[in-house]
């Protein structure tokens, strides 16, 4: 059983900023919420759901026991510098950053044992994005990643873990570098792939409006991750360039044999490709 | 309102062809409907939802007012060549090749004004394959694509559209080569992205299984359309190729684009091409 926070403190009110406070009121694992964004229409919109929201930093994060960053990742380590001063002693800072390395080793070189710090990763979300899109059930039976390190306080790991918990999540831990070279591959290469794609077959539609009629044939299952937040893909693509350029090679190693396949007309790579793929995709489909 | 055949024949009890046997029969097209397959299996399968189910090409067209084939795109030439002297005079014959170009060509070739040719591609199918994944609706709403040329006979031509549209479908002309070019952008060139994802992603499964418990994170979107039938797929790529090589160059160029920018952390180009193929995505969801 999840503890009850005095206060809870989310910082960046998007999609799974906004799910994470509406989860918390509804699972009842905080008395007090309160939300910070420093847009003003994200605040209004968050009014009504949340105890308190503010563009202070200063003022959200002044007493709270937890404090959980989910703005782009990029400007993690920045929010965390401008909230340091004013977090209470003991108050544990987490984040649910799509990207974990850097963050935790930024995070790790800010804040002290005085406030521990617990990096976490949500996988969850929808091709929508912002407060208006979020929903208590959001984490529900799907895994939240934690990424504990050698100096990370166990107690503030626990916390952090039993508070994901109760939101309905199934807590994971691994290592920061192991979770970006697998979500690297299962996540933001699928993205990367995903938006060349829409790009590839943009110049051909905007020639022929019609032919988006036809996209049932393959192309549509492609765009519900190409409409994920442009602003957070870039921070993620930025920073998990090495890994996500390792599964690039990868990647392009695969193609270019179809693509060489295609071009001498050998049919038995083809099919033997084809087949070796099928069989992983099988196998992903019945988890 | 189509007419009633007296005699339909399909020519490959796949998924396509199975489910054209049984839509024609809940849509009352045809008195009498028989299948062909060289397999053995699939004609045992398709025994009780059939009147009659052969191995032998001569018997299952023979009095057919309609025949359409519904093969692997690669043997449809063959099995014209094999059926053309067992046709009744004035039968039709048609197909659901994903490729039509070279298809509608060489039937154009082997067959006379005694047997029009018509080509389709209704643009349906689900990642299952086989007769037992065949059902009555997979047709309904969906286009189908008919690629008449200059010399169609435009009364086979009509006959085949209200065939169609007699199993709910949506009739959509246009030449076989725009249909190829089409295709290539928004059904081949995804088929083939998405097996090499699955493939790029296969060597760092195969080292840890586990982390295909994380593909919620945007891979299990590409594993639908990676479940599809090796052998067709092998016979697409052969036979499309001209434009799937040029839709893998635009395709390649946009992966460039990224990639060059993920490599010097250029977060500018990173946006705006995600914002671009984003606002590509949002149309085609809304259709």
């Amino acid at each position: 059983m999840a503890e009850l926070l005095e206060k809870l403190c989310v910082v960046g009110l998007g999609l799974i900023g906004g799910s994470l406070a509406k989860a918390s009121r509804s699972f009842g694992r905080a008395r007090l919420i309160v939300g910070v964004d420093k847009d003003r229409d994200a605040r209004k919109e968050a009014e009504k759901s949340l105890d308190e929201v503010t563009g202070e930093l200063k003022r959200g994060v002044a007493n709270a026991d937890l404090v959980i960053v989910a703005t782009p990742v990029m400007s993690i380590e920045n929010i965390i510098e401008n909230m340091r001063p004013y977090l209470k002693e003991g108050a544990i800072v987490s984040d649910v950053g799509s990207v974990k390395g850097p963050v935790v080793k930024a995070a790790e070189r800010l804040l002290s044992s005085r406030n521990p710090f617990v990096g976490g990763h949500p996988i969850a979300g929808t091709e929508r994005s912002g407060f208006s899109a979020s929903f208590p059930e959001l984490f529900s039976g799907r895994f939240c990643i934690l990424t504990p390190t050698a100096t990370t306080d166990e107690t503030a790991l626990d916390k952090v873990s039993r508070f994901w918990q109760g939101l309905g999540a199934k807590v994971a831990c691994m290592d920061g570098e192991t979770h970006d070279r697998i979500f690297a591959a299962l996540s933001h290469l699928p993205h990367l792939v995903a938006y060349s794609l829409l790009n590839a077959v943009r110049e051909l539609a905007l020639g022929d409006e019609d032919i988006l009629e036809y996209s049932g044939g393959g192309f549509r299952d492609f765009t519900r991750i190409g409409l994920s937040d442009p602003v957070m893909w870039r921070d993620i693509a930025l920073m998990n360039s090495k890994f996500i350029m390792e599964m690039l090679d990868r990647f392009q190693r695969a193609l270019n044999r179809l693509r060489n396949a295609v071009e001498i007309g050998d049919g038995g790579t083809l099919e033997a490709d084809f087949r070796q793929a099928k069989a992983l995709g099988a196998r992903i489909s019945k988890d």
